[in-house]
């Protein structure tokens, strides 16, 4: 029997939260309405993964104001792209190992 | 704003029933218990997951008796290995757009 359990961060894996994560991995910074329109979801569900992956520290959060509207800006930190990084690297193992068969 | 929202099965990408794909996409046929000790998972959690992955007919499931004792065992489906091979493809896009920057 070969094989193993895939040892993927289970707070990257989660589908949205990866979205989220690979939308900042390609741009500096994004603002919660541009992560929103990205990843087409909705208010809720963007605030509650988001926060996660700010818990973490994986992401960092600045609010300010831009024509007297909140502006809520995400940007990747370096733990979240070393986070990035192991998980990506344990992706293609997996992926390697189905690829070859 | 590069990016877009990631287009992943979400049938495969939880994290549990593609660890059941990955060790059935390795091995011609696993046991339930076999693919418990593998993914170190309760009973509960791989009946769940396992039976999802039945219902859209990527795995296939046959029980019989081995010296008495009930026996289920698992194997991909050809519907199941493209699924696979999809789900790959999308993945190996997002890890590419990700390791450029």
């Amino acid at each position: 029997m070969a094989g193993r359990a895939p040892k993927l961060d289970r707070l990257i894996h989660e589908r949205l939260r990866l979205g989220i994560l690979s939308a900042l991995a390609v741009n500096e910074s994004l603002t919660f309405n541009e992560l929103k329109k990205l990843l087409e979801t909705t208010d809720g569900n963007l605030s509650v993964h988001a926060r996660k992956l700010e818990e973490a520290q994986y992401v960092a959060c600045t609010k300010s104001f831009e024509n007297r509207l909140p502006k809520t800006e995400y940007r990747l930190t370096l733990t979240g792209r070393r986070a990035i990084e192991r998980y990506l690297d344990h992706m293609e193992a997996l992926i390697r190992s189905m690829r070859e068969h």
